[in-house]
């Protein structure tokens, strides 16, 4: 089963919404698109709100320093970085509409949460272990920055009870992990789906595996 | 006295050239501008090559992620990052110029060194004591950046035997830092002087303060 629809199904459960829409953003680094999706989930979300924005949205040039284009260094930037900022800020209301809603104490998924896909190879320490083989010099920069955006959006959003975390999804047999990769999506999915579903406020702005394992920085 | 002279002087002693050019990139985000630089720098050059590059060049919107605008959240990410990145990348011959011309063991900014001009907060560890004061949430996302393209470029170059470290410049009293900082500009300049010439190969792929301190990622 294609797992984004093993995905609606957990959220549709936990969440017991009679709402199955699907709504994406068309391109993640265009901000009227980005303004275009929020209207179309305002439209179609019952009043309680957004409880879960996943940013998953990206692009991976592989190359170093030396091989890597100007034009592919700007789009992992806007893509991974400008596009998931955007999407966060222009969702803030429905995010904020389903903190209102839930009256719960607490920071959880089934209040309002903001999950960042990043990467290992985002990771500081991951750079001696992992950059000869793969030195994706833009897609490391971008996550970083993307990495740096939840910790900052994470002690932001924490008064407005708003949960935001980073999920590294493991090394996934997909068209961008490649077929060499370690897991397959339905093991990367279904981890990250348990550890999402089991974030609490002790979670807010950290950085986890799809086990649910930290990852420094 | 102006601390770019000083800069200079220091400089000219050190590597003992008889050349005082100064070029600028005019745009750092712009990279006709940074090819038109590096011409004229490759131009005004003995044929010993380029010793030191110091990427300084950056903007630092204040707002955080709910009062930051699009367009500061690119121009930072676009100034602060794809600038060095790219400045780094045009003016590789140049460095590696120094590198055959210097013929000696090691790293040190008398061979070819790369100093990128970071900031704490573009440091993880740093969010916590400071975001509150001073969210500057699209900075410390592209000082981030800054510091992983540092830490990738060090790793990248150790085989060419050219040096990448990231500088903390400390709080410095000028337009950016507001009259409030900790230090003039004449201590900050003098400290990272005295910081970079000290710089060998252990240092590569560090983020130090301009007193010599490691700071974390």
């Amino acid at each position: 089963m294609d797992p984004r629809l093993r995905l609606c199904g957990r959220w549709q459960k936990s969440t017991r919404t009679s709402s199955p829409s699907s709504v994406w953003v068309r391109d993640a680094s265009d901000l009227r698109s980005i303004r275009r999706a929020t209207q179309r989930v305002g439209a179609a979300l019952p009043p309680g709100g957004l409880n879960l924005l996943i940013n998953n949205a990206a692009v991976l040039p592989r190359g170093g320093l030396q091989t890597t284009s100007p034009e592919d260094m700007q789009s992992a930037l806007h893509t991974n970085v400008l596009g998931p900022a955007n999407i966060i800020k222009e969702f803030l209301p429905l995010l904020r509409a389903a903190v209102r809603a839930g009256g719960r104490a607490g920071m959880s998924c089934r209040q309002a949460a903001v999950v960042n896909i990043s990467a290992f190879l985002g990771s500081f320490p991951s750079i001696e272990e992992t950059y000869d083989f793969l030195p994706a010099i833009s897609y490391r920069m971008s996550k970083a920055a993307l990495n740096m955006l939840t910790l900052c959006a994470s002690t932001e959003l924490k008064r407005d009870g708003i949960l935001v975390a980073a999920l590294h999804p493991g090394w996934v047999r997909t068209d961008m992990g490649t077929q060499e990769a370690d897991i397959d999506a339905r093991e990367s999915v279904e981890g990250m789906l348990d550890v999402v579903f089991s974030l609490n406020e002790k979670d807010t702005g950290t950085f986890l595996n799809y086990k649910g394992k930290v990852i420094g920085w």
